[in-house]
Formats: structure tokens, C-alpha cells, sequence
């Protein structure tokens, strides 16, 4: 404990019934522990940083004002949730964030009842606080019982297409419910004048007198490198915020902004709202991300996400990498390519470092898009862009293309248009567990008609990948990759253009073969060697296109062999679906073959390693190389004993 | 021809160039020939009539004063799309819209180079338009060109989140580019003083003499029964539109509002905006859906969808229906259940009529949301409710059901919440064609963890499924009917809860074994009787559910019967890959058994009939009956000769 912050305060409070009995003066004092405490657990966990540093004071003023977890707090997103977490009875844990058997990254409403509601993907909290808002007004009575609700979202998560359906339908619904728009970036100061006085006709009695100090606070806020996503969303914002119209004109009251660190306004401000709403409010709040730690507040991303680091040099301690990143792997061999051919273009829906993309972006500003979180938008797009002669990629992650499936189905294959979709983070992702896992899209793509799909054994294959899919004028094509570094293969020059559904054999054996689409091709090998040594040498296939299928080898396989293995880094109807269908179809179960499709298990995952998550999953190379031995009936007893 | 209007103008006009020749009075003179046109073609195909006769004039005018195919029109959802495609040369094959190889209902690249965006689902356009724009200023060049791009977008579609997100993105790219609000619905005038100040400041030298007209007009439309969903997005629209401020807010340049219905209104504005415009532009103008024809205009839903219909007298030509449809049993059931349990709540995405809640709606009207064109918050607001202690269920249509995927991975299936998706327009649907297909909710939805996923075999089954999901508070469960008439089964009173995961037995037989799952129980019972005529006795089951799946009849079907074929309206990754993978789990593919799944073709399925389409398919009784006797390796030869 020789290195932890010295937090008295904070320590006499188990629970957030606890904040009840102090002084304002008290409650700022414990949002100084608070943000101390969270700078050491991040300090030894890594993880999100910058956020809960921006919330800290809110995190308090919200427990101390509301009557959690009766009433109900959701994070939106939920980077910023440490604070609450450290608050709300898990204190004992939060050393544990983001590990195996640890406290989630983010709120889940298993870890706690005062999580009502789990996130990890923006913008859902409006819905949320909505849906609650109703479900108390209607008689629903959940366990932690049902009073108040508070979404509170950033500027950036507000931007989207879905908060703004919320908002909408609040204003509609018109229940009592509370919005805090916790605006972080301020490139642009607002007209407070308007603001203030809007607020005060609102408000009249409320203790306002700090936001003259508010204001100037924010003008004096840097206005930072943003990405141009980002900003627009922010200036879009501003715009609106003007006098709180389009607030109003959604049918919420606006109140606004006042300054997020300082306990003296928010907690008057809390408390007018909660004891005179009648409808939905929204409460505009200035935060500075990464606040009160410096080495965070002078990052360019204020700290959003962090290694393990050393509390006072702020230096972050991370493990040297061998390889480069899948990521960084997409990003130069696109960027290559658009050296070559001036038609590639690239879309990102907010997620320029995280795809790749400010690799891109960089050499190619004007033919790389950040559309903000905006994925519906961003897909078609992007279809469009094809449609009007461009070679578009599109790059998101599997599970945020979730939110545009629609327009993948209605505008990109119907249409046939040639988007090229670089899907990251397939598969297992580890540290963020679940709601990050891109577990669905072989699935979810390979039965859309026309389309090409394709997933990466290793960052060569990759560079191939991203080759093909910008010499496929033909129609949608994806490639899907993993998070983190590659296998540290040998990597050419440049990527060649693979032959539309055509696998390649990886190594010749004999019984079994195992057909392998995607990373998993490491593990295979690794138990071909295993078993190898047992005597059984299977083959082993890299299959490259789930869509098509290579049918050649898929038959000469099953001719081949008394066993075939499929195995994929997602879960069932994908890749082993669509090959047990052509086995069917070909009669090859009509005399016997023996097939096994590993994908991943009927359940969402918790976050871990991504090693450790793939061994929950049963799908390492030890699992494989079992599965084998199973199929072929050979006895594993006198190992079992061993 | 004889019952065809005279429209002397029309009848010169081939392609949209040849009104580049006529004066203002000669192309009003074309919108009203077009009118007619559009009555008569719509009076003997049936299909979307009002949208049409919306914009009759805004047709004829942007296409005067564009310079199509190569400017861009993109009609938003397409519903308003029939004069559109009489003007671009598919004015022979009108009489044809969405018959068995006739014009689709909706705008589609395919069939024309004058629909250089297809659609069918809303708020797709100004994504379209921006990519297009975007590609123009890149050097894109497709075969027609590239020059203006134009969205047309009704204020109900405005309203979608994925409208704002595009909107959000064409400001901050500020590429020159045309928005066209059609606003048809007025429950609320518009400040037009403050909107046509506004207006003659941006355009001070445009003609805009009958501004004033236009007001007078827009105030004396009658508000009409409107949805409060559409209402609402209608207030919130008109509140955004006060001054403009919105949308200038967004980065646009302002117009409006004016009559469409003017053609001298509409063609100086358009020809100088195309003149003058430098970023983008948004034109708000006033129609009327149904506009100049006397039974539309009177209609309640302004004659939205139609079916043939005399045209002096309105009156329309149904075929008698014989068994009432899926979506009235279940709008029936569901209120039917309300009334024992206020905790069950319901939730549709703008289509309260086409999912059946109106019935629910009308009884229960606290307890329905219609929460607009809104499908990402709809999910999430349903899950809200469901952690809430509601039992809300989610009304939508499979395709629909798409836009909120990511919601209800991410929020509904990771938090296991007992969500109640009511999932209509399963499988083929008619004339709305691919675009309404639903093919692939089966596979997107089967392999979340936790969930439930049913399909109804019959009407009877459907109330037994209502019943069953609002029994089901362990997690989301989801059950799926199609579009149109049941079989006409007798119908229990009430819906009874069905054991999960347990299906039934229909029909006992020996050899080989049909495992239905959804409506096509009805086409395997006639091919079981045909079969049975030829002495093979299938044994039929209906699987009800695709998970969890009845593994105990699965295996039991499997090792009784030399053949086991699956059948679901779906595509590949649904049901028929989650018996696969059980069979080959349990090793029962070892030792030999004929297995097939039949599942939608790899292919995007062309509107005719459902019975046409299933035909296209190879899903109707007599595909089934060939299957079988290709499993079972029994010679046809003779009947191919017969």
C-alpha cells in the first residue's frame, strides 16, 4: 500500500449512501481522492484513463445528489465508469480492471446493481435512460427498484444517429428524465451569454453563481489537435447548443454549461434539477479530459487509453513487440496502394488510429474520411462512392459494422456495389472483452449474396488481402484481421492479388485435415506438430475465402481424408456453415465422413488475454490437437492419467 | 388504350432531355399528363400511389432543369419513384411495376442508368448523395457521368439518425450538393415570415414571387390523423426549420419552404440553386401526398399503398381473403395477453399498421411506442424496458430489424435481457422484392448467445409463439411469421407456452425425415403426400424453434431414418447450419447419413409472388418431393421424359 495516495476520506465511504452525510466541502475533498486513487489502479491495471479523470467530480456530485442504485446512473460507453466503479462497493477490485476474472472495462450489469445498464459501444444511453424513464412510469418494478434516470454522454457519442433518435423520442415522450452532455473537447467557445441566460430564465432561483468562473474556464480551454470527425461533431454541437435551440426544440430543457470540476455548481445545479423536473432535462457540463493528472492532460489523446505507467514520470511501461500490428500492417499496404491508384479512398466512422487509417490519412488527406460514429452513414457512403467510380475502403471493426449491417445488406450487396471492408479486431479481442468481440461477421456476411469474404492466417496473407480487395471491382468484398501484433512472418515487398476462392495447402498429410480460416492457423500447425510426433500427420489447409468456397480443395480434402476439421475465430452459421452446407450438398456425409466444425462456443466470452479468452473458447492449439484425436478415435486415457 | 388518360405532351416526351425544349407552361402541362399517367398505371398494377402524385411536379422539374443520367436524383425509399421512372424511358413497362419480371417498385440500379441509387429502406439518400459528391470532386467517373447530386427525402425519413449523421457529414465536407426535403405531412405550420426572410437573404434575386402563396397553401392543409411518431419527428422538424437554424447549423444553405406543387415556384428556385450553389443546399418544399387525386387525398394514409382500383371511382379491386394475416394474429394475441399482464409493452419503428400494434395501439395506447424511423434506439429502448421489469415487445420486420443489429447484440443479447422481437416479413415477401426479403434474421439472430429464436409454421403456431415469448423472462427470445394470409388452420383461443426448445412431430414415416422450421410446413406436407403416392413415407416435424434446437428429436430423427433434410425460409447460417453442426458434433455424419439443407438460393431474389418467388427458389412442394427422391438416390428418368 507504500505507493498508494493518502485518501482518508474516501476510505470512510463503502458505499455511495455514505456521500449523503457530507459537506460540499467534504464531497470535493473525496473527488480529489477519488481522482488520485484512479490515477494509481490505472497506474498498475492500464486501461482507460483520461475519461474517468474527466468525471471525477460528476461521478461524486451524482451519487451524492441521486439515490443510487435505486435511481439510475448509465454511463454511456463507459470508459469514464472507474470512478463509479471505485464508489460503488468494487473499490477492493479495481486493481483487478480489464483482467481475467477482474472488473470489467466498462459498466455490465452483472458486475453490480449499480451498472442498470452495461456499455462499451457509444451512444445508447439516451435509449437506456429512456427505457427506464418509462418502465418506472408504467409500474415495472426491477429488483434495485426504479426512480430517477441519468444518461450521461459525451460530445463525440451525442453526435450519432442513434442518440439523436433518443433524444428525439424523449422530447416526445416528455417522462422526467436527465441528460448530461459531458462536452470534453471545446474547440470552439459557446456564447455562454445566451446560455446563461437562457439557463437563468430556466432556473431562476438556482445557485448559478459560479458560471461566470465557468465560462471563462472554457474559453480558456486549448483548443487541441482534433481529428476532423471529432470536430465537426463538436462544431455541430456548439451550433445547436446556440440559446440550447435544438435541445428545445427536441422538447428537453437546457441548462448550461457550467464547469464539470467544479463541485460549488454542480451540486446545487444536481440537486435544482432533481427537485424540480417535470420532463426531460439535458445539462450541458465543460470537462477537460485526462483533468488533474498532467501527464494525461498534456497527451494528445488526454490519456484516453494507457499501458501500465509510473504514477509520477507518467512514462507508460509497455511490453516491447516482436511484430507489427495487424492494424499497422492494413494501414501501410493501403497506403501504398493509393500511391498507385488515385481511385482508393478510405473510410473510417471515427476510428482513425484504431483502424489503421491515420497511416492513410497522413499522406492522403484528401481522400481519407472520418464520418464521425456514424457507421449506418459511413457504409453507405461509402457504397456510393463506389458507385460513383471510386475503390472505397471501408474500415471499421466487427462488431461496430454491427450498427451498419443494414445498409451493408440493402446498399452494398443488393447493389453489388465494390466497398472493400477492412474488418479489425475479428475474433477474440481480450481486455475488452465481449461487447468488443468480433465473434458474428463471417456469419453475418458470407450468406449476403455476392459478396467476398475473406480472413487473414497472418500479416503477409493480410497484405495480400488488402491487394485483393482493391483489384476486386466485381462487387463487396471483406477481409478480417485480429487485434494485436502478427506472427512476425516474413513480409514481402507488397501484397500480391490472391485468386478470388482459392485456398492454399499449408502442409500435406494424411486422415485428417484440418481447414483453418483465419488466425487459427498458427494454433493448427502448432497442433499438426503436436500430433505429428504421435504418429498422425494431418494436413493442414489455409482456406482464405469463406465466400466463395474453394469447392476443389474443400472435396479433395474430404476425398482425401477420414476426417475433416474446420476452425475459424468466430461463432457458428460462418465459415464451418457454409462448408458443412457444400459437404451436404455434394453428398459427401452420404458414406461417411467424419466433420467437425470448430467455432467459437455458445457464449460471450469475458474479457481476458486474448490466449486466455481463445482457451476458454477451447479453440488453442492443445483443444485442436484433442479434437483431432477424438474424431479419430484414438484413446487419450493413459494421458488423462498422466 | 381506350381507358387511358390523353396526354398529348407526355406522349412526346422519350427521355428526360426532350423537356429541355418545352416552356414553364408546357412542362406544367407535362407534370398533370404525368399525373394521370401514374393514376392509370398504379390503377392496374396496384402499388405506392400518394408518394408519387407527391411529387409529380418536383419530377417533372428537377428533371427539366438536371441534367440526368448523369446528375444524380436520389429518391428516398423509392415509394415516389413511378413518374420518376415514366419520364426515364420505362414508360412501355409501367403497367409492369412489381409483376414477375416487370419494373421494380422501387428506384434500382440495375434497371435503369437514371437510378443511380436504389432504395427501398428510408434515409439512405443523403449518404448517397454525399459519396457521389464526393467521388465527382475525386475524380470518380462512372460510364454516365458525374455531376449534381440531388436527395429528395420525405420529413419522416429526415428524421432517422442516419439522415442526421449524413447531414452532419455533407456539412463538414460543405461539397456542393442538393437536399430536397419533401415535407408532407404539416401538423404544424411553419413560421414562414421568419423561413422566407431567411430565404430572400440567401436568394435575393431569385423569383420567389409565389412564397407567399405557398404559405397560405401550407397553412390550409389539414393536419390530418397523424401517427404520433411521425408527428412528432414532423414537430421536431418544423422546430429545426424555424429560421433554418438546423440545418444551417449542419452546414447547409437554407430554402424554403415553398409549394411543389408550383411549378413556377419549383423550377426558378431549382434552375438557381443549380446555378448558384457553391456547398450545400437543402430546399424545404410543401407537398401533398396523394396531391390530384380525389380518393388518395381523402384516404388517411393519403394513398400510400394501393391495391388496383377503379379509377373514377377509388374503389379498390382486393382479392377476398380467407384466412386472417400473420401480423393480425399477432397484433390480436398480443393485446389479447396485454389485457391479463400490464407489464407487457410494445415498441415498432414507425410501423404500427404493417406490424399489427395499431390493434394493441388502439387498446392500450400508454403502453405502445411508435418511436419513429428509429430502429438502433427502438432495440435499445426495448431493452431498457425489459431491465426495467417491463416485457416489451419489439415489432419489427426481419429486413427492418437489420438497422439495429449492433442494439440487439450489444445490448439486448450480452445483457440477456428478456427482449420479445416480433419478427414479420420472415422469408420471401412479394412485390416490395429483395429489398423486403427476409432472408437472414435466422442467421443473425441463432448464433447470439442466449437468445431464443422460433418460427411459426402456421397462424395457430404464431398465437402459441406470442404466448411462449411472453412467458420467457429468462432472456431475449425472438419468433418469426411472414408476410400475407395464414393457411387458414382453426385457431385456438388462446396462444399456449410452448416448451423451449421442444419441437413436434407432424407426420411419422420411415426412411427419411423433413425437419421443417417456419411456414414451409404447408409445402412439405403436400410433398410427403405426394411422396407417399410413390410409397415413400416421409416422417415431417416442425422444429419451432433454431435455438436452442430439440437435439433429442434431431437425434432421434437422425438415427431412425437413412435421410434427414432440413427446410427454413432463410439463407444459409440459420437453422439448417445449427443441425449441422449438432449432427456433426455428435458424430452422426461418421458413419453416413444423408443430409441436405435447403435454405434461399445464394442469390438476391427478384419481387413477383411469394409463390413465384419460393418457385425461383426451389422452396414449393415439388422441389422438396425432387429432393427427396435425389437423397434417396430414386430414379426420375421417366418422369423428365413424361
Amino acid at each position: 500500500m507504500s505507493d498508494r495516495p493518502a485518501t482518508p476520506l474516501l476510505d470512510r465511504i463503502s458505499r455511495p449512501a455514505d456521500l449523503k452525510h457530507l459537506s460540499d466541502a467534504e464531497l470535493t475533498q473525496v473527488a480529489h481522492e477519488l481522482r488520485a486513487e484512479t490515477i494509481s489502479a490505472v497506474s498498475v491495471t492500464g486501461g482507460h484513463l483520461g475519461a474517468g479523470l474527466g468525471v471525477t467530480e460528476l461521478t461524486v456530485a451524482l451519487h451524492a445528489v441521486f439515490d443510487t442504485p435505486r435511481d439510475k446512473i448509465i454511463w454511456d460507453v463507459g470508459h469514464q465508469c472507474y470512478p463509479h466503479k471505485i464508489l460503488t462497493e468494487r473499490r477492493d477490485r479495481i486493481r483487478t480492471l480489464r483482467m481475467k476474472d477482474g472488473l470489467s472495462g466498462f459498466t455490465k450489469r452483472s458486475e453490480s446493481p449499480y451498472d442498470p445498464f452495461g456499455a462499451a459501444h457509444s451512444s445508447t444511453s439516451i435509449s437506456a435512460a429512456l427505457g427506464f424513464a418509462v418502465a418506472r412510469d408504467l409500474g415495472g418494478n426491477p429488483p434495485e427498484g426504479l426512480g430517477d434516470t441519468v444518461a450521461v454522454i459525451g460530445d463525440g457519442a451525442m453526435s450519432a444517429g442513434m442518440a439523436f433518435e433518443a433524444m428525439n423520442n424523449a422530447g416526445h415522450l416528455k417522462k422526467r428524465m436527465f441528460v448530461i452532455l459531458n462536452d470534453n473537447e471545446m474547440s470552439i467557445a459557446p456564447p455562454v451569454g445566451a446560455l446563461s441566460s437562457h439557463l437563468s430564465r430556466l432556473y431562476a432561483e438556482a445557485p448559478l453563481h459560479d458560471l461566470k468562473a465557468a465560462a471563462k474556464g472554457a474559453v480558456s480551454l486549448l483548443p487541441g489537435p482534433f481529428r476532423e470527425g471529432a470536430k465537426r461533431a463538436k462544431e455541430m454541437l456548439k451550433g445547436m447548443a446556440m440559446g440550447g435551440s435544438l435541445f428545445e426544440a427536441l422538447g428537453f430543457s437546457y441548462i448550461g454549461p457550467i464547469d464539470g470540476h467544479d463541485m460549488d455548481a454542480l451540486l446545487p445545479i444536481l440537486r435544482t434539477m432533481r427537485a424540480r423536473a417535470t420532463g426531460p432535462v439535458l445539462l450541458h457540463v465543460l470537462t477537460r479530459k485526462g483533468k488533474g493528472y498532467a501527464p494525461a492532460e498534456r497527451a494528445r489523446d488526454k490519456g484516453h487509453a494507457t499501458a501500465k505507467f509510473d504514477v509520477v514520470t507518467g512514462e507508460q511501461k509497455k511490453a516491447p513487440s516482436n511484430a507489427p500490428s495487424y492494424t499497422r500492417i492494413f494501414g501501410d499496404e493501403l497506403t501504398r496502394l493509393a500511391g498507385e491508384d488515385d481511385k482508393i479512398c478510405a473510410v473510417t466512422a471515427a476510428m482513425p488510429d484504431g483502424t489503421g487509417l491515420n497511416l492513410f490519412a497522413e499522406r492522403f488527406p484528401s481522400r481519407c474520411f472520418d464520418v464521425g460514429i456514424a457507421e449506418q452513414h459511413g457504409v453507405t457512403f461509402s457504397a456510393a462512392l463506389a458507385a460513383g467510380g471510386m475503390k472505397p475502403f471501408c474500415a471499421m471493426y466487427s462488431t461496430f459494422l454491427q450498427r451498419g449491417y443494414d445498409q451493408v445488406v440493402h446498399d452494398v450487396a443488393i447493389q453489388r456495389l465494390p466497398v472493400r471492408f477492412a474488418i479489425d479486431r475479428a475474433g477474440l479481442v481480450g481486455a475488452d472483452g465481449a461487447t468488443h468481440a468480433g465473434s458474428f461477421d463471417v456469419a453475418y456476411l458470407a450468406n449476403l449474396p455476392g459478396f467476398v469474404v475473406m480472413a487473414a492466417a497472418d500479416e503477409a496473407e493480410l497484405k495480400h488481402m488488402v491487394a485483393t480487395a482493391a483489384a476486386h471491382d466485381e462487387g463487396p468484398i471483406a477481409f478480417r484481421y485480429p487485434r494485436g501484433e502478427g506472427t512476425g512472418v516474413e513480409l514481402p515487398e507488397k501484397g500480391e492479388v490472391l485468386e478470388i476462392g482459392k485456398g492454399r495447402i499449408v502442409r500435406e498429410g494424411a486422415r485428417v485435415a484440418i481447414l483453418s480460416f483465419g488466425t487459427r492457423l498458427a494454433e493448427v500447425e502448432q497442433a499438426a506438430e503436436a500430433l505429428a510426433a504421435r504418429g498422425i500427420s494431418p494436413t493442414v489447409a489455409d482456406a482464405r475465402f469463406a465466400k466463395p468456397l474453394d469447392r476443389d480443395l474443400i472435396l479433395r480434402l474430404a476425398a482425401d481424408h477420414e476426417a475433416l476439421i474446420t476452425i475459424e475465430e468466430g461463432a457458428i452459421g460462418g465459415f464451418g456453415s457454409h462448408v458443412a452446407q457444400l459437404l451436404a450438398e455434394e453428398g459427401q456425409f452420404d458414406t461417411g465422413l467424419k466433420f467437425r466444425s470448430m467455432v467459437l462456443p455458445d457464449t460471450f466470452i469475458d474479457h481476458a488475454s486474448p490466449a486466455d479468452m481463445y482457451a476458454s473458447a477451447g479453440m488453442n492449439a492443445a483443444d485442436i490437437e484433442a479434437k483431432v484425436l477424438d474424431v479419430l478415435g484414438v484413446a487419450r486415457i493413459g494421458e488423462k492419467r498422466a
